[in-house]
This record gives structure tokens, sequence and C-alpha cells, in this order.
């Protein structure tokens, strides 16, 4: 950590992969994911595992660290979403 | 353009900013965003904008657009929410 745009950038990393924890949590707790896109969480999930990638390539850790964590942060929300659509399937085939 | 990285790097940008389009129609449409993250959105905003500021100091301008997209994309989902929340709120008072 050495300048000014280094600590920005580094602070704007956590805020831009911590911010999926409040709404893991939130769709969790609500047991409710209609109002997520599945659109948006699909490509999410390949534009992270592309940064991921690309992160690889150029050998940086800032890159990789931030965009694995997103992925397992993104992952989770898409699967609870899947998840909770096959339940609500269920329940309405059901009654 | 000039490398594989390059090319994966833009992808990967055009993926993670245009994700958002998806949600900001879904919650548009359904007038709903109960089971959306106040939480995300906001920190989202935060560091949103810090690597705008980031990219402006470090003069890229593939930081800056993907970033300055990503804000208003963002912006538009916590308005809508905040939206939402105060008409829920006002229609149950008014019952």
């Amino acid at each position: 950590m050495n300048s000014i745009p280094d600590l920005l950038g580094m602070i704007a990393a956590i805020c831009t992969t911590g911010a999926f924890v409040p709404q893991v949590v939130h769709v969790w707790r609500r047991k409710s994911a209609k109002d997520i896109s599945f659109g948006m969480y699909s490509i999410l999930v390949v534009g992270v595992l592309l940064w991921l990638i690309y992160g690889v390539l150029i050998h940086s850790w800032p890159v990789i660290l931030a965009n694995a964590a997103t992925l397992v942060l993104a992952l989770a929300i898409l699967l609870l979403k899947i998840w909770y659509e096959r339940r609500d399937r269920c329940v309405s085939e059901s009654t």
C-alpha cells in the first residue's frame, strides 16, 4: 500500500465484494428471492468467473481474491433463487 | 485490444456491469423490491463511487466508464427500493 489510489482501490474492492453479504443474508432470512433477477445473477456469475480467469492470467492476487469471494456470494444468491422458485412451484402444484 | 487477457477483461467488465440491467427491469416490472437488500445496494453504490474516483486518479477510461454505468444502474435499483418501500408504508398506514 503506497498511494492514495491503492488505498481507495482496496476500500472500493472490499465494498463491491462485501456488498453481496447483506443480500445473501436478506434472501436467506426472508426465504424469498422473487424480486431477485435470475438474469442478473447468471450474467454476474459468468462475468465474475471471467474476472477470476483474467486475474490468474495477469497474476493479480487482489483481482483473484476479490472475484473468488464475489463468485461464492453471487453463486449463493443464484442457488437460493433457484431453490426458492422450485419450492414455490412444488407448493403451487400441490395445492 | 492486443491480448487474450485484455479481451477477457473487457468481456468480464461488460458482464459485471450489464448484469444490473435485468435487475432494474425485473424490479421495475414487478413493482416490488422486498427481496432486494438495502444494505447491499447502499454499500455497492459507495464501492462503485470509490472505483470511479480510483479510475479518475489512475486515468483509466475503462474503469471510469464501467463504474459510471454500474453507478447509474445500482442507484436506480436503490431508488426503486426506497420508492416501493415508501409506497408500501403509505398503503399499510392508510388501511
